[in-house]
């Protein structure tokens, strides 16, 4: 509704108390565009109505549950869903941007709620898709070829949404890797790669 | 405390619950080290202390309500206070990181709350030092010397702590330009620099 009838929602909001409530911060929600929250304060501001923001904890910091330490982050990425005529791939560039400094990057997987199709949006038909959500099934292969005893496949299923993905940069820390480690599906390899490829200095 | 006393705070806690309250996000504090929740949660983990974090509302997404987005900003970097054997200068290397790559820097300003002197720590005496803030009186100076008509001087005083600082990355958007516009002194420069240096594409 937000996006499309934000005019309904400041309707009154002169006279009348009106709320927003969204999930995670007013400002960092990633289930509409960073940007529609801004807009329909803007139009508010310009019909002079006064506003007040209430921040609330979002996946912008609640991500440091997962041991890395949020200074090390660089900019937050969103990976969206393609469709025939929309692929942005610019996610890799700011993701490769983040990588060349060492930062961590917080990757947000798309989720589609109460979309309208393109035909029911054009006749104005108050369909909705069912809800969607990046979350495919992904298995990593790893040493493939290698032998039995080399050789490791993971195949994981996140279970209900949300989802997000963190990509861990070169400047990590060893505490970093020490906390994030309960977390790993093999330890051992978590801290071999940690202390071999990213160069942490780990007992 | 908890960065002196975490076995205090862990004792007993396997047969009780005990809670430790922060300000912000447990891992997005700026009063203490950022690892210091870190290590008393490995700390609680290796004595096999179940543990459990609540997430909040941080400075670290609430920077927001400033205009600029959330997902334009960099790393974000702490300005500490320098002592005599102590001046780390490292953000500023950080801050041209993301200058480089376009993007904002949330920059925290250092607060130094029930901090005891070198002495007093030596000699164990619990008594602590007043509260500081980086809170400095600060000059703008532009255009010195251009003449009456040009020049612009502005001193401000921020009033009561928290502080922090939002340095703008040329990646910058012109609905953020026009949110943060309602926070500027001058509103005629704060566009005119958005066009001019920055690029915007403003009306």
């Amino acid at each position: 509704m937000v996006e499309t009838q934000s005019d309904e929602i400041l309707h009154n909001a002169d006279t009348e108390d009106v709320s927003l409530l969204v999930v995670g911060d007013p400002f960092g929600c990633a289930s509409i565009p960073a940007t529609t929250h801004t807009d329909i304060l803007l139009r508010a501001r310009s019909l002079r109505i006064p506003t007040r923001i209430i921040h609330n904890a979002s996946i912008m910091n609640a991500m440091g549950a997962c041991g890395l330490q949020l200074y090390n982050f660089g900019q937050t990425v969103s990976l969206v869903f393609f469709t025939d005529t929309w692929k942005p791939d610019s996610f890799y560039d700011r993701i490769k941007e983040n990588v060349s400094l060492g930062m961590h990057t917080l990757v947000l997987l798309d989720i589609k709620v109460k979309e309208q199709s393109e035909e029911n949006l054009a006749r104005g038909r108050k369909i909705y898709e069912p809800p969607r959500y990046i979350n495919t099934l992904a298995i990593a292969l790893s040493r493939v070829g290698g032998g039995p005893e080399n050789e490791r496949i993971v195949a994981e299923k996140f279970g209900e949404p949300l989802h997000s993905l963190v990509i861990a940069g070169k400047r990590l820390h060893h505490l970093e890797v020490d906390y994030a480690e309960a977390f790993a599906i093999d330890r051992e390899n978590w801290r071999r790669v940690a202390k071999e490829v990213y160069g942490c200095a780990l007992e």
